[in-house]
């Protein structure tokens, strides 16, 4: 399974469920839009406690950020 | 949260109901008993990338590894 993939398809998919733009993200967390951008397109490997963060940032759960969805499985 | 204690809870918990020791995943994965003991102490951050080969080298799911038990939510 490529993780990366799968948290940066789960925080884009959780971010536009949440009527956010990365910029948003960006101006409530300490994480980049950069960072969020290279996140989102799979080239990122956070440590278990930057997850935690980056599920604060979006107000929900890191195990959500890093549960596969039906087509991701 | 402190996420390296509920990891490294929950892969002793884990470990411990497959029977195995530490010298045991040792011995079928490619993290030393070193590692192992540093983690289930709640010492190590691992990327999520480490987080799935944890699972793997426990057979279990990476979401068991990162998910709170009712104690520690």
């Amino acid at each position: 399974m490529d993780m990366r993939r799968l948290v940066g398809g789960n925080f884009a998919r959780l971010r536009q469920a949440k009527g956010l733009t990365q910029e948003d993200v960006e101006a409530r967390s300490g994480f980049s839009q950069q960072y969020i951008s290279g996140l989102e397109r799979g080239q990122r490997n956070p440590t278990i406690i930057t997850l935690y963060e980056l599920a604060q940032a979006l107000g929900v759960s890191h195990v959500e950020l890093i549960t596969p969805q039906n087509d991701e499985t």
